[in-house]
């Protein structure tokens, strides 16, 4: 049977209902994108909420929002904890938000147990992790930690806005960000709880799970070229139909992703195009990506060079033409065994059933800090799997877990010496 | 051996450059689109050739252009020879131009022969078989025949110029259409050479083919439907990927459509969409097109069962729900086994290599002619199936040939008393 809880879970639902109407699309959907006017004042929203619990503020020059709960040893690596409260334009009230609500609420809680930390403990609400507006995400993550790309404030948004204006109107001087640089091992650890985004926990009927790592996606683009030809006067045997061709390689990844039960590989095609893309014309050349991810990336490799080899023999048997672009080869990061193991214990004192560890498909803030730093990431159940949506949902009482679960181990490594 | 051929093959290929000249694309391509100022250069054109020939011309109310070389009687049913001179905007030389002339050079020929035949023979070109200017072709044919729909003469082009006013541009009052009625039994019989567009003769390494029938079309739209989520974050035992569902229907159509080793079954998925068609979003929904025809319907129709069965496995397996909507179910319409046996025995008269028999996918003005009379076809050999492209060709010989069989077999027609 569960244990009472030691967090406040009036007051965090409270601060997720409140975030929750800025922004507001419809009755359950936000729309809160990074460095708008929303988004700066669900950062406010969140700074007073920050300094209630007593640390203290600043907005960095990535407009990355910082609390700062100092502890006794300034020299010790930071504990850091958090994630994002910027949405998807048809977004949802969960995804973010409850890691950065529930970061504060674990501080809050040490802080009125009259808990002192031994190493400063920062909660950070970073900018602009989704991406949607100026199609490139992980901006204040990326900033924080030194890899910024050149050029990334001249990215424009669809009105022609630059991200330099943007971070301007929001009230930061981008001018201060140069001559910036991350200093190594100040962050020791990172913890970030968020909400699962696909469907396991639910299928397993458990609230919470923790995080094995996230999985870098492997993603090509594929083109297949056949010879285009009346669908009416081209015998089946004379065609070089690119779309049959495509279609063949659909199944066989799908196939291949699927074949080791209970791995957690997955492989999609989400994206095809035809051409001409007339009904009575064979295909003459189609275009799909390819998405295949593994936590196990030598499982990855194995089935990449099986799918390299369905391609060879499905354009041979069907007279094809075919090229591979490589959009993205990013390699699986893994959490820290040793916060993994951490978030057991504390489950086990929780009187939870233990939560299951589970791959991260989609990245989050955590896969950016994960080069700077050890990491570990709690998930919370989401109905149906469904994100960047206003229907996304997590109950209450899940969040409470794991906000408790975040609670715990932060203490933990707080008070380590 | 070949014996020598009685048309005037010099005069046959000066006629269909000099109409190439007229709309010309680059140096092989032709751009007449229906009832354009080069449609109607293109017809007085021919119109000067087919009274060179001897015959008497006029302009229909629906801008069909008709010759006529008078019989002993004029009670017996016409024998009407032709097809069309407008062509795709991006189109060949040869596509229903060397029906056209091909008809007014067997007249020719057999008009200085001191031919003197027992029937009427007309000579038509009909308006716009395409189609691709008002988006609905064979318009000149069926207001010939009396099956035009209502409205058709305010369908627009993508200019916004109606049917009724290309007409009167053309020099055609569509106000004496009212009233038209076609006179059944008119017409006896119809024959209509063209380029095969397809690979057929080419592969056999035959010059000209018989006509079996024009096997009418199974247009089907399928739309699948599953469940999106992301590609990184639902596992594939949980999937309902509406892309892998319809990968698989497109395998299963390329099967049945292949099964019978020398059936001119074909089975084609020419169009689809993905939604929402991003490449890290598990596809919600997959619309795609069935183009399925053979010239034994009873056959198409068993296959037609099996594709059903096929998508009710699939979406079951995959847990996808599908709805499939019925846009064409044309019967294949069959060219006349003495008009069939007529040509077989012209062709050995002509001392070449009996021509094969061979089902059309695509359609002619010969379709809505089966309706009213019995009809045949000679085709042509093409490079490499190519039609409706600049690419289009058929070579002067084969051409030559096709137009010897034609004038033969119109000859024996024209004399039957």
């Amino acid at each position: 049977m569960n244990k009472p809880l030691s967090i406040n879970t009036p007051r965090l639902h409270q601060h997720i209902q409140a975030l929750a109407q800025i922004g507001k699309l419809g009755e359950t959907g936000v729309c809160r994108l990074a460095l708008s006017k929303e988004d700066r004042e669900g950062v406010d929203l969140v700074r007073s909420w920050m300094e209630e619990a007593g640390m203290t503020t600043r907005i960095d020059a990535f407009a990355n929002l910082i609390g700062v709960w100092k502890g006794r040893n300034p020299e010790l690596p930071v504990l850091m904890l958090g994630s994002h409260v910027d949405s998807q334009p048809y977004g949802g009230r969960f995804d973010g938000a409850i890691g950065v609500l529930g970061a504060i609420e674990a501080v809050q809680t040490m802080a009125e147990q009259g808990i002192v930390p031994e190493r400063d403990v920062e909660v950070v609400a970073f900018c602009d992790e989704e991406g949607c507006r100026f199609n490139k995400g992980l901006f204040g993550v990326r900033g924080m930690t030194g890899k910024l790309e050149p050029d990334e404030l001249e990215r424009t948004d669809k009105n022609g806005v630059t991200r330099r204006q943007a971070l301007l109107e929001f009230g930061v001087d981008p001018a201060e960000q140069a001559g910036y640089a991350f200093q190594a091992g100040r962050v020791g650890t990172f913890l970030e709880l968020h909400i699962e985004q696909g469907p396991v926990l639910e299928a397993m009927d458990l609230p919470i799970g923790i995080v094995s790592g996230i999985s870098g996606p492997l993603w090509l683009t594929v083109e297949m070229t056949g010879f285009a030809g009346h669908a009416g006067s081209v015998p089946m045997g004379m065609r070089r139909d690119a779309l049959v061709g495509a279609a063949k390689i659909i199944v066989a990844l799908n196939e291949l992703a699927s074949r080791e039960p209970g791995a957690p590989t997955v492989g999609t095609v989400g994206s095809l195009q035809v051409f001409p893309d007339s009904r009575n014309i064979i295909p003459e050349k189609v275009a799909f990506t390819v998405d295949l991810r593994d936590i196990d990336l030598s499982r990855r490799q194995v089935l990449e060079q099986e799918l390299f080899a369905a391609l060879e023999r499905v354009a041979d048997e069907h007279g094809l033409a075919y090229t591979v672009r490589e959009d993205t080869n990013s390699e699986p990061r893994y959490c820290a065994d040793w916060i993994k193991r951490t978030m057991r214990e504390e489950a086990e004192g929780m009187g939870i059933a233990p939560p299951p560890e589970l791959m991260s498909g989609p990245f989050h803030d955590s896969l950016a800090m994960s080069y700077v730093c050890d990491y570990g990431m709690i998930f919370v159940r989401c109905l149906a799997g469904i994100s960047h949506n206003p229907k996304e949902f997590s109950s209450p009482e899940d969040i409470a877990l794991g906000t408790e679960l975040l609670y715990r181990t932060a203490r933990r490594i707080a008070l380590q010496e």
